[in-house]
């Protein structure tokens, strides 16, 4: 069986701490604003309105995904990132929706 | 005119990136769970119930109050820290209080 690439905590062992510190960058911060639908989205930098680049943009994906804030998705070459907002929501309720909205990702 | 020594920054210039790596931290999260009554606490180590170093137990303080989370009162050489809550509530609505419920230090 093979070694999943891209290991995520499971939802009663994310730390609060360690959300709060992947939360706490602007360019996370625009990512997960861009997420809060809940749906899979593309990794590239051109869906993010980011001018990083794209070894910085994984960086900061793999920051979300091992604090257990995103979860990322694989087919074949591509490669699709959700937020995990019903796992927050109900492991830390009100915390991922009052800071999107205060960063301005919600209305 | 003195100099403040513990400048702060005022309540429209907080910014939620500073806040949130202030917060991301156990020991200030712990802090400020102990703030959450918005009154004025000593700062001293025996309140919080931490096993830290008087100087370790400051940057932390340093840390919240630079960030915007904490005010510090002086009156002589007593000193004394509170939660900024209302003023974190009006332009982070919602912020503080999750994350410190889901810290375990809101009922």
């Amino acid at each position: 069986m093979p070694v999943n690439p891209y290991p995520q905590p499971p939802a009663d062992e994310v730390d609060l701490v360690e959300v709060l510190r992947a939360l706490a960058d602007p360019v996370r911060l625009r990512i997960v604003a861009r997420l809060t639908d809940g749906e899979y989205h593309p990794c590239g930098v051109e869906e993010y309105g980011l001018e990083i680049h794209k070894s910085t943009l994984s960086h900061h994906f793999k920051t979300l995904r091992e604090a257990g804030v995103t979860a990322t998705l694989v087919r074949g070459r591509n490669h699709g990132v959700r937020l995990r907002r019903d796992e927050l929501e109900t492991r830390f309720p009100g915390v991922l929706d009052s800071i999107v909205a205060a960063a301005g990702g919600l209305s």
